[in-house]
């Protein structure tokens, strides 16, 4: 099979074949960087050659594809949902070089004020790293979900715009300019990490509005407590330490969190966990592509 | 005297003689918006028939053009501080169609975490809007602050990134596509209303991580809870919301607060802390064109 994540800012593929993945490819063909609906173009430029070789092969995609804003909208199931469900509810669109191309449906949660929530891909990636029947999985990103899981259903989830206001406040906000990247010496890097314990510390043990506590960047900035170098690593601290201690109290204590995500902003996740007292672990590997194969599996559309 | 109240997006003058203003001018050219240090130009375009007429008229100014981004940087005060103090640390720019241009430094108070906090203006407004010896005071806008003062002292204040992360938001975030003003109609502006005490609700009365809460105007527009005239009123009752929740829990209770503010946004202000059982009162009138005058006295530049 072809297994696709196409998120907002990336567009990943894997194929997949009876004993795992047999190869990757990545591209930044986000679905909000594509015009006039050109996905069927971007994603044959990306494996088209995997679909020309193997024309019967399945394709199943998750992400924001799926949304109004994709190529169509693959609807969304209510928690709680479980692998068979999402199987059954596959988006199917007749238009990939005469195969279906197929979508697994989004999520609605129930919040906790009236406000439903809502998500994308995450579902895919938690049934990837799923190892036993239940779990609490951390999905890092520009919208960072917390999702807990039990008897292998989808109960509640939680999102957070962590990684999207960290990034207006890096390149868009008062603060930008006042920000620099650590380079590569040891000490610039060391220096980058002690300034993110101090925003974990500060945001994650403290009670306290945000707004107030990101203003603190300017001042430290200012007064000479935090150099250029530092900054964006205590904005990220605050931003995780405060993410971290609300879902701490949101989420239920007799589960241990695994971090759900590639590179670095897992390590990230997992030393503020560690400083606040949550210890969690990093699940490893390819979630989504994962996902992606057990749903095939449940949907029969793969032995 | 001439008054200057000169911030990061606006210029503000006052001509005030004994019995208070004579006129009022105002311009766009704030310190950010004004390239290669032409401060004076700026200045001069603004009132330079008031500067020609009146050759030995005292100008002050308080703002941001006392910042290392502004003219020059007119340093700072420790709190506690008051108006003599402010009074007697007037730096003098000797270059203003050859007389001084006096700037009002700004104040250092400690905060809570071991950050400190920062103004430049605020303390100005302050001293004009007091009416007794002390009082809870709070300035709204891009940088909001609440500042205490008690014996005719600026005690302690805490700076709040409420509007600048408000506008970020609105026009720069995930969320600016949903986002739509709404139009003059009285059911337009009751509905973006509604929408604005939801906000404050939801942000000051349940605990919640404000990168959650920020999250579910995204559900709510996409699921058909808020239309999009009605988003950007929701996200200010979420941000003013946290605000004063944070707020209150900082600031002393025996004080009753006054929000000093020109406009639409005091009326904001004061309604959402009436639901949050906070009872505040609004300043009239020009407070920044108050407090230089009040300061130009304590410095014997005026009788």
């Amino acid at each position: 099979m072809i297994g696709v994540d196409w998120g907002s800012s990336a567009l990943r593929a894997w194929l997949i074949g009876a004993d795992g993945i047999v190869a990757r490819r990545e591209s930044a063909a986000g679905v909000a960087t594509i015009a006039d609906g050109r996905f069927r173009e971007a994603l044959e430029a990306l494996c088209g050659d995997w679909l020309g070789r193997a024309p019967s092969l399945p394709v199943i995609a998750c992400g924001m594809i799926g949304s109004r804003d994709g190529w169509r909208d693959a609807g969304r199931l209510r928690t709680p949902a479980g692998l068979q469900t999402l199987a059954q509810r596959l988006s199917s669109f007749d238009d990939l070089l005469g195969r279906a191309f197929r979508v697994v449906p989004g999520l609605v949660a129930r919040g906790q004020i009236d406000s439903p929530d809502l998500m994308r891909g995450g579902e895919t990636q938690v049934f990837g790293a799923l190892q036993g029947r239940e779990g609490l999985f951390v999905l890092p990103g520009t919208h960072c979900r917390w999702v807990e899981v039990r008897d292998r259903q989808v109960v509640a989830f939680r999102t957070y715009m962590t990684g999207e206001i960290y990034s207006l406040l890096c390149r868009r906000s008062t603060l930008a300019s006042l920000c620099g990247d650590p380079d590569d010496s040891s000490q610039h890097q060391a220096e980058a990490l002690r300034a993110f314990d101090e925003g974990v510390d500060h945001a994650g043990t403290r009670p306290g509005s945000l707004t107030h506590l990101l203003f603190t960047a300017r001042t430290e900035a200012l007064l000479g407590g935090l150099a250029a170098h530092q900054l964006p690593a205590y904005l990220s601290g605050l931003l995780i330490g405060a993410e971290i201690r609300d879902a701490s109290d949101w989420s239920p204590h007799d589960l241990v969190p695994t971090v759900v995500a590639r590179s670095e902003l897992a390590s990230r996740y997992a030393r503020a966990m560690h400083r606040l007292g949550l210890h969690g672990s990093v699940a490893d590997g390819d979630s989504a592509a994962a996902g992606l194969a057990a749903i095939a599996r449940a949907a029969t559309l793969v032995a």
